[in-house]
């Protein structure tokens, strides 16, 4: 447990010594223990279930600021991660977690921020464990406060192959909901922005809605969680990496009333605003209806649309992606050449 | 690629967008590239080989500096995965690489840690593959220059369980070489200290020395890396965990005589400096001259030595590690309330 008059993080609880220990066990073990993380061995030791494939990813995080309306860096490491993960049809299973903490940080925030972690995983199903993990601590100065990566293995299936391959010619393109709301909901919490706004961020594991997606369909051919970049970013790089063509439909792209104003008054396009409770999907057209029935029946899929589809293969000159917008004319996304909102997640 | 005018890493480079692109093409693909990475897809996907557990573990590396006597941030991050891995008995075969990159670093010291990373990897043996990665960019100020997230997955046969419950009294106590070397060449680097020295940091990948150990005797009861906190650290944790008391003969620790001149002038105790490719070994008396002769003929283990043994089991009072001292006399390692040098790793 640390020392009571530890009100905030000194070099000391970095350097593997008696500090380091207290804060182990006094934070993360007390609030983030299992039968696995418990031994505190460098390594940990589980077994793979037989017949599956491996899924691993990794993710930093480096959010500014640490809370926000809706979500913190402690939701957003694990939502992100587990995100990442099921996008390839696994099951999410084991995460690691690395902190990279300024001298000087608060414990108080810190404890809220692994209270965090643990309420997410809760929402996740509680079948996603944290087994490892390392904590390192920088002078002030060295860090904004606090950095967070975390790294995830999931099982799939053997015959489970979702990927940009599989897109066909007249898939329809899913979203789960509206779009932006990540972006904005920290870009309202800038100092150099600071607007009021209703909006909250839209940081969720969507884990058990592909689940159910992949419950009512096991053809779904490929999928993508829409962070960094927004829904434009995915749409683009999918269809680079399949070498299809798709169209888009502007009006069919649940946006936030609300959220399309403040994107309007600053000059800001929804489509390339991040999210991070966001997943695309690519539907063969004769299961689009029951998955895009089982998404709505799932909290985080209530606002699923069918946005686009596929139309065909692209040419030698390149794939494409056509926005047909609201008001009927037809425009090529481009991958913006910087982002609109640095450190983002 | 990263543009020619690109000297230094610009926030856009971590944006998600066109220039995020061109430094992972650029730098990271181009040099740590492999069928499962080159797919640049959220997550990498692999098989597990049968009946096999898998061994996971993660570390963030902020050392500083990032170039030192012996190594740099890249050849690190590298080993101390692999290294936290071996120790399980098993065989490394993936690792994530995430990295936080402050703006303004230099494009080309970045390169130059990739090719460590790279040049590291093929003196592992080239079978242990970079197969999923993330890069993100702060502010200046927000971060020293780089720091890197590795995560890595390992196989281990499903009846090998090497750990702190193995040890068993009369285990022979064996280090594969010299203590103390990392912390030294790293500390003769800092401003603060800045002394001329021979010492370079002992920063290896260790898992083929492991390989030729566990060939030796597949009876190794437990093994760990002495990193943060040294050789004692190691010591006193394993006692702990092991409820077993252990007699380190203090004669028979390998330290360099520069190393130890160094020591005595700045008052250190090099059993608790860093040390990046030391390893820990408790074997059964009869396998421990076995397991010391293989150890010897690996480039990794010339220098290994029998530095103590295992006594006994631990009685109500807590466990111990006792010292026999160059004197004659004996005195119980304690784990020390703080480290002596900061961002070692």
């Amino acid at each position: 447990m640390p020392k009571k008059n530890d009100s905030v993080i000194l070099l000391t609880h970095g350097d593997g010594g008696i500090k380091t220990s207290e804060l182990i066990s006094g934070l993360i073990k007390k609030h983030l223990g299992n039968h696995i993380l418990d031994k505190l061995e460098d390594s940990a030791i589980f077994s793979c279930p037989p017949d599956k494939k491996i899924a691993f990813t990794t993710d930093s995080f480096v959010i500014n600021p640490l809370f926000f309306p809706g979500g913190d860096i402690g939701k957003l490491c694990v939502c992100g991660t587990i995100n990442d993960l099921v996008t390839t049809g696994c099951v999410p299973a084991s995460l690691s977690l690395s902190f990279i903490l300024e001298e000087g940080f608060p414990i108080n925030d810190f404890e809220r921020i692994i209270l965090s972690i643990k309420e997410t995983l809760k929402s996740a199903g509680g079948r996603v464990e944290i087994v490892t993990g390392d904590t390192k601590v920088v002078e002030k100065g060295n860090a904004d406060k606090i950095y967070i990566n975390t790294a995830g293995i999931g099982f799939i299936e053997k015959d489970i192959n979702i990927g940009p391959p599989g897109i066909k010619k007249g898939d329809a393109i899913i979203i789960n909901g509206t779009v932006a709301d990540h972006g904005l909901a920290v870009l309202s919490q800038r100092p150099e922005f600071n607007f009021k706004s209703n909006i909250v961020s839209d940081c969720a594991p969507l884990n058990l809605l592909v689940a159910d997606m992949l419950s009512a369909s096991g053809k779904i051919h490929a999928m993508r969680d829409a962070t960094r970049g927004g829904l434009a970013r995915v749409l683009i790089e999918l269809s680079a990496a399949s070498m299809m063509n798709f169209e888009i439909y502007e009006k069919e792209i649940p946006v936030k009333k609300e959220a399309r104003g403040i994107c309007e008054f600053l000059g800001l396009d929804p489509l390339y605003i991040a999210n991070e409770g966001k997943i695309v999907a690519f539907v063969p057209e004769n299961k689009a209806q029951k998955v895009l029935d089982a998404m709505k029946k799932n909290r985080y899929g209530k606002f699923s649309r069918i946005i686009g589809r596929v139309t065909g293969s692209a040419g030698s000159s390149g794939s494409n992606v056509i926005l047909r917008t609201g008001l009927g004319t037809k425009r090529i996304l481009d991958m913006h050449y910087s982002e609109q909102l640095p450190r983002i997640c």
